[in-house]
């Protein structure tokens, strides 16, 4: 039943970190769950385009969030 | 009122298999919502990347779909 | 795979009629696919509140949808 | 907390008119919400294909949007 | 075309507030696409329970959002 | 950036185990992005009312996801 969405800008991730992400948003959704509700957790990655995400009004680029997380000012 | 917003793996269904959705979908919630309503029936879809979508944590290809669609072993 | 999420106005539709939505919109998307996809087809119908749902700015209510469905003036 | 996803038909707008939608529904929810939830006022845009998006089971592309939008019987 | 869809928390808004929201977003959304497309332009707001969402894991209570949008201390 | 939403049917879930989706999900998306990226990880849960999931067709009830969960036939 769960059905997960992540919302992410695309170029942020590479296909082995979504990868990741999938498998790891999946674990700790069955570790409350319990193990007999993996079969029908479902979770899909959608990626929105470089600037079509603001905060605040102010749009994200992918280099942004790029900086966000490397810990230097965007 | 009604708003149908399917999301599938890109490359799974051709355009013309795409309006197929649209129109079908459309004409099973007219069938229950009545004739009045079909103006504002809106149908959207939502094409997410190969690999984005996972079930019990795997990912699902384009090719793994097709294979289950076909009833082959995935 | 294909994920079919409707979004509807609360208390327009009885539960009788949203199993119905369920079963047609899910037959209809088999239709399309194949039958081999029949157990990966969810359908999910998610309930707004009355007033919650604007075209063009104007709230709708369940009894303006009540009425649209029956061919009367909003 | 206020989060608004806008789904748009793809190459409707130019990137300029989509950081004008972000901006102005971002500054329409602020004005209601107060400045202090700036912060944490998320706006993000989604692209469909054209062709993906029907009203009444109708496809609409790009083109037709880009008509209506200019008065034109589309 | 555009959907336009808010989600918050419940008991944030009055239905006063919300039906601002539906038309200030409306108007906003309608000030770049132009007054031709104002009658297929839908805004939605779906609500969420007080605690169900979470920002940096920490779950938001109506309470919380209530304060920050009056420049309390959360 | 990222946006996780989580669908699940109304009273499979305590509020407590709520509190730990939330947490877990976002402990798993930052353990992908990094630390820097936690306090602009959001995690909203949206319930849908028991019935209104189907899969295959078929209704879910919490009552048959709580079979489910507990390796009971449902």
């Amino acid at each position: 039943m769960p059905f997960i969405n992540v919302k992410v800008i695309e170029g942020v991730f590479t296909p082995e970190q979504k990868t990741q992400i999938a498998e790891r948003l999946t674990d700790a959704m069955v570790s409350v769950e319990g193990e007999n509700m993996r079969g029908v957790t479902w979770c899909v990655i959608d990626e929105v385009r470089s600037g079509d995400w603001a905060i605040g009004g102010q749009g994200l680029t992918t280099e942004a969030v790029q900086a966000l997380a490397a810990g230097q000012p965007a």
